[in-house]
């Protein structure tokens, strides 16, 4: 007797983490907490200009903006990071206007080297001003055509390894040299993401809560459907961009079995969107996870001062409070009333102070979890086939003319 | 013998129709594009600070933001709107970084006039600069506790109608009085949502669009409980988000069966998402429908140089092409990649150019299209029950002093 099977089966824990285990010696994402940065941060210390422009799209982005949307409004950095990333000509234009060029470093960066929105505004910029070794950086695969283009310009390059994808390239010279250069700490950023791959690896919390989470979400996938992560911060809109990346990119794909595999992402800011889809999640359909991110500490010496305006006695109890205490309230009740619910699944991620360590471990974390739903679901989680047959038709449609 | 049932039928176009001429007997936002600006015109115009902050959240905001993010990079506005949404700490301190206190008028809006946010906010700004009748403005309800502190102090108000909700008023004095006082045309931007109501009622070109449109998302709820916004510009990112509170809490609700319904919005940007998103759609599961924005003319001189770079011969193609052309070529693109797999239901609305009566348009027609699906599902769509159960657990936190 024979037998073949073209289903899947959800594997043991124990499986994924052998599996996980196995990849992370291919997969270059998992090692990167370890790497030298010893050349990044020379190399970064003689930057001087002050606008940092970052031409880049997707994976080439994502990251280092979420990283720099958390820090930045709670640190004094002396430079800018400004974001080219899109052939919005309204987009482009209004980001230009906030540059001054003479004192601008542009940092090219694209994987394959050959993007066509980062080389099209590259192009684009270099018209504007001589874009040489003087003021640039190029951040691609070191056999590129861009690795080429700046090799022969002797303008400096950085490598990305080529099993690292653009979606978990974010602890690569891909987030950390523009991060370095606006003075983020790269290597407590590092001891973040190494932190929660030690405790992974190590079967300690981070290996709990990772494969819980993940095999939970595989098991309930055709119920829920949806996952959102509501972050009580503006601070975290840059990450929740990037979990969207992440999720989607990496677990939209058909499993081994051809069938079509979704947990579809959105991010939501609280208390924002408490006025907008929490309503959705309380009366909808239950077709949704809800994961809350909360900060516990802001440094906030914001106080609502107690003078009780006339007529608004009713609303005295917000007398003397900091911000900091009234948004953690509101994180608190808003995650109480969908507990209540009891059929909406939930749970809360508490980051205790606003620093480079604890956006990692987050990050880290996010990339761990996304890791192992692909290993639950049999997919392969790295690459991204979906998006190259529009490629193709853009090619075809520009070569003939065409719009 | 008796009949009686609890549960729905989908009901014929006419039916829905009808009943939506009769609702807008009642439901004010219908004749909002009809009113007469002169008030709004002449008080906007006395205004002379040059930083408008706004305190407000959910509809008090939502509906502006998408405006003046549409029209603010492709104008000069003298003024500039600052929106003060959130408790969060972080973001009230860089917002205030922004502004010039002694140069800054400051709009309370809050159609309840109690809403936490909104008089926190305003309490603790009133601690770090005096705002009296010399520097603000209140829009609330007539009978508010806010607008009867501004009475009191002779602060200038302006009326929110009761039977228009905070979602539905962006075309009341909610959107028009910051719009104005920045200079926006209110009555080019009051004629557009004017033309589509008339096409409505009247029969014509937007009733087809939107009771076709309405009556297939409610026919297949089931299948695609998930829909897409995917908008070709930057500057859709505030209507992508205004469509999202739009959508998310008029449709998120219990129907005459007591049965959960829900339409779940997502808003995407291209050719960003392009980046992040489209893998999910073309290779995830059916569960998606997606609706394609894309501007036509975006006034653009900025030419991608003909400048060969070296080596990157291959991207020839898109030398001398304007930006305004190649993010057109890609969005036509991404449609025909979508529309080329079959099963995911697409449409695409096309704006001819930036301006107060394309977006006006497309907004008031998206107002009907929520309007008619809270028909179809019979639901209450002005309502939103489900976010009372969170402010009542904050406020009894609070009393108690818990965080």
């Amino acid at each position: 007797m024979q037998y073949s099977k073209n289903f899947y089966q959800i594997r043991s824990n124990e499986i994924i983490f052998e599996a996980i285990k196995e990849e992370s010696k291919t997969i270059g994402y998992y090692n990167l907490p370890l790497q030298d940065t010893t050349e990044i941060k020379e190399y970064a210390a003689s930057i001087v200009k002050k606008d940092i422009a970052i031409i880049g799209i997707g994976g080439s982005t994502l990251g280092t903006i979420a990283i720099y949307d958390f820090l930045k409004k709670s640190n004094e950095y002396t430079k800018t990071l400004h974001f080219f990333e899109s052939t919005d000509p309204i987009d482009i234009k209004s980001k230009l206007a906030k540059l001054d060029l003479e004192d601008t470093h542009f940092i090219v960066i694209s994987k394959s080297g050959t993007t066509i929105e980062t080389i099209s505004i590259f192009k684009y910029l270099s018209s504007l001003i001589t874009i040489d070794k003087s003021n640039c950086t190029v951040i691609s695969e070191h056999d590129s055509k861009l690795t080429d283009y700046a090799d022969k310009q002797s303008i400096k390059t950085f490598t990305i390894p080529k099993n690292v994808g653009g979606r978990f390239s974010v602890f690569s010279t891909v987030g950390l040299v523009p991060l370095s250069i606006i003075g983020v700490d790269i290597d407590i950023l590092l001891s973040g993401a190494r932190e929660v791959k030690d405790s992974f690896f190590d079967k300690g919390e981070e290996y709990e809560i990772i494969i819980k989470k993940a095999r939970f979400l595989v098991e309930n996938k055709n119920r829920f459907n949806i996952n959102i992560l509501f972050s009580y911060s503006s601070a975290l809109e840059g990450f929740n961009k990037w979990y969207i990346q992440l999720w989607g990119e990496s677990l939209g794909k058909r499993n081994i079995n051809n069938t079509k595999q979704s947990h579809t992402p959105i991010g939501l800011i609280g208390p924002v969107d408490q006025h907008s889809f929490l309503q959705l999640i309380v009366e909808g359909k239950r077709d949704k996870t809800v994961t809350f991110i909360k900060i516990n500490n802001f440094d906030d010496d914001t106080i609502i001062p107690s003078n009780t305006l006339d007529g608004f006695d009713d609303l005295e109890y917000i007398n003397n409070l900091s911000f900091s205490k009234l948004i953690e309230a509101q994180a608190n009740a808003t995650i109480q009333a969908i507990q209540d619910l009891k059929d909406v699944p939930c749970d809360v991620i508490t980051i205790e102070k606003v620093n480079e360590y604890n956006i990692a471990k987050l990050m880290y974390n996010y990339q761990l979890l996304t890791s192992c739903i692909g290993k639950f679901v049999q997919i392969n989680t790295y690459d991204q086939p979906g998006v190259e047959s529009g490629k193709i038709i853009l090619k075809n449609k520009l070569k003939k003319g065409v719009k």
